[in-house]
């Protein structure tokens, strides 16, 4: 057997806060003791002694004496709440934060793999950790304290940024340029060529060559099994701070605004531009080249086939129903035209048979 | 090159079996002789001599006494038959079990490749099939007969049971875990971070640390390019024997229940619980945190955005049509307030027209 | 660390032409002067001395006077436009051709990475570029000039033409085909197990085994994390030509025509048939076994249930709106049945106040 570098389990570990530091952390105010400890964040359900916790919903505020958390989070003061409350402004956000100061782990080099294939010309940082059996090609420049694990491979050229995570078995095609504190989860592709392709005059389809390149920024974090298309000319752009879930597609030469978030298996087709901090859910499409504005909010499974202004909120899908419901629901849907027929005829025979309304006073 | 542990080929091998032990192995009754041998299983169209075969649809019913095969499944004894019948309760079952008999290889070990890398504290149990390029991280535990293809990737404190095959490229990060005789198949992510962010003050997005994992319990199939997340808090939880068709997405801490088949593109939001022998037809999407019954059957494409009681079947996709019919049907169902209007309009009308009912009969 | 094969990027290099080459190679008319030379061919907006572009949308046609470009496509002669025109029969084929002469670059092979690890019985072919960490079972073949980017996972049995590229991280199970210059991305998996279940006495799912495999013709390419499962009985087929995008499903003993093309995100349920020359736009589903004719057309999002005659264009989709416009055309779609019924009560009413038609005249 090989050798491994020893890396630390993120998950289980937790630091110990008086609720006095964690109150000033997460910018709540505290009302209750300053001097007791935590040492967990725990769900409302879950938490006990020596955990912090939510109550958001109002199901929880309504039971949080009940709760045997040591510190409770909350939107407003709770009267008659005898626990420890923690109220902040945005519970969810201080909570984050809180699970954050209690579970976040410092980052600890584990050094290089010993089997790192790199390419001639390749640079790279320092405080590095690098896992057995990564591959990076030529002339790329990698940035400090980068994690690449098993079976990343990182092509001809590309530069990555500071304390930037790349999973195992990431494909990074060559000439991307990746950000600082970016995470791209396994099994993502980036800069594939993008789906270009013309009838020739036999009718097979000739490749339009892919020239472009993929530029991640900085704070992007990009799920599983994605896949970020190259530029067919120049770039394919996931902005500052972008957040991609699973499976998600991105088009050659789309350009994905700072902050907007992506729910899992949305597409975005060749072209498409996206706002800052929109919220796209799952199972979305966009048509070519839309344009989509600023903080646009599209609800799940809508297909975005127009561009859409600053704001909106867009929706298209169907929710499913009982069958035989949907059953009757969809074959109207399909004789639309003829019921729309038959009303404009009965308007007309109805107008035929009423007296003009004056008429009617009399 | 380097050396490559011997691997049996499962494909193209067959045993011998006579008809009268065969319908025994797949429980039907045989209408023929149960000396002759049969060596392969076919579909209707390509079974010959020495195959067994299925007539399920009536059109090969009506036309077994054309098939050259020696043994066919039938549900019900086909009077004027002249072929040698199996007939099964569950015909489709019983070929099932008839392809199992005659083409199911038994598991031989290859042994463990001299390149394994496996952290420290590592456990392997015995009679392995580890290829090469296989990586492991530290303290997990790897249960007896395990098949690791080349490329897999395990996590730190991983468990996995025995008889369980991961394919080639699938990533499992750390402490996840993995039941007996499951089927990974390649390029599956199990454990990536669920997609889980709240936005700050400046409308940056503060990931929420996912501090959960994934468990996959005995008998589970998961096909290829699927991603399931581990848990906020606590498990994703996918139970025995749920089957997971392609490119399947299964958000953090959802349930997913005993013998519940989903089929390929499909996705289930954070949260999503579902019950037992349920039956999910592809790019089925979940709203977060609903709840879907006990052997509910979802058909294909619909979305599902709130609770579904038990046994319900639910629908909601549009097929497709012409494409100018689909047209017209769809700018009317954008129209379809107005037309709403235009009835209700039209209603008063005809009532204000109409002579009270008593009067007609008059 | 470990080697490295030389690599040449493929892009960022161009030949030069003369303007009068150039005419010959994309078939296309020069007005202009025949012995400029360009160097690179750009879209219309970066384009500048020494590069051709394309001319296709009228907004660039009415703007070619000011273009910087040294030759311009377009598609019919420009008058007053006093630059070099190439005036080709379908500019877009015409530009695909230019940048393909000025851009693309020769094959040069890297030769065989030194810690390849091969099976027994597999036989290599001459002129190959295989890149460290790429894993080939037993008794394969590997035509010549072929691309192994690392991570590739090649199964045992398999057979793959000359001039294929098979890029990082992709696995291919045993015993599939793959023709002659096929493009593979990476992530993508080829010859998984069909989805075949069949439940059992007591609910269970018993797995039908899944003795085909997958054959892959010549002239393919396949986008990144795509999965073609292989046949239950037989193959499941990608005839020549056809070009898949990204997360591209096709199940098992699915046979695509020639020279058809898929969009990123689209599944075909098990058995689906498609004829030749069909353009499949994204996101779109297909029920089991339906078979969709030559030169089909298939919009965005479109769920296929039943056959599609030749020539058809066919959708399905809803197209997003407003959310709140969408949640009223929603709530009344599901009240179809009820609006229809009210229409129909409507129209006897009418008919009982309304005089027959021959009276009416009278």
């Amino acid at each position: 057997m090989g050798n491994f570098p020893v890396r630390l389990l993120t998950e289980g570990i937790s630091s110990m806060l008086k609720l006095g530091e964690l109150a000033r952390i997460i910018n709540a105010e505290l009302i209750g003791d300053p001097s007791l400890e935590v040492r967990r964040a725990q769900p409302f359900d879950l938490a006990s002694e020596g955990d912090v916790t939510l109550a958001l919903e109002k199901r929880y505020v309504s039971r949080i004496n009940e709760s045997q958390a040591t510190g409770i989070i909350v939107g407003a003061p709770i009267s008659g709440g005898t626990k420890n409350q923690l109220v902040a402004r945005n519970p969810k956000l201080a909570f984050a934060r809180a699970i954050e100061a209690l579970h976040k782990t410092e980052y600890r080099p584990t050094g290089i793999s010993n089997d790192l294939i790199a390419g001639e010309g390749t640079v790279l940082g320092k405080e590095l950790s690098i896992h057995p059996r990564v591959t990076i090609g030529r002339d790329a420049v990698i940035g400090d304290r980068v994690t690449l694990h098993s079976g990343a491979v990182i092509g001809d050229g590309c530069r990555m940024g500071d304390d930037t995570v790349i999973h195992a078995n990431v494909s990074i095609y060559s000439d991307c340029e990746i950000g600082r504190r970016v995470i791209i989860n396994s099994g993502t592709v980036i800069g594939a060529d993008g789906f270009g392709f013309v009838a020739d005059e036999e009718g097979r389809q000739l490749k339009l060559l892919q020239l472009g390149r993929v530029r991640v920024e900085d704070d992007c974090e990009i799920g599983a099994n994605c896949t970020i298309d190259r530029g067919g000319f120049g770039e394919t752009i996931l902005r500052r701070g972008v957040k991609l879930d699973n499976l998600v597609h991105v088009g050659h030469n789309c350009d994905i605004g700072e902050d907007t978030v992506v729910a899992a298996m949305s597409g975005f087709s060749g072209g498409t531009r996206v706002g800052r901090r929109c919220v796209i859910a799952g199972q979305v499409g966009t048509a070519h080249h839309v344009s989509i504005g600023d903080e646009v909010t599209i609800t799940g499974g809508a297909a975005i086939i127009k561009d859409v202004p600053a704001g909106k909120v867009m929706s298209g899908m169907i929710p499913a129903r009982d069958h035989n419901a949907w059953r009757r629901s969809q074959v109207l849907y399909s004789k639309l035209p003829e019921l729309a027929e038959r009303l404009r005829t009965l308007e007309k025979t109805v107008e035929s048979l009423a007296p003009p309304s004056g008429d009617r006073e009399a």
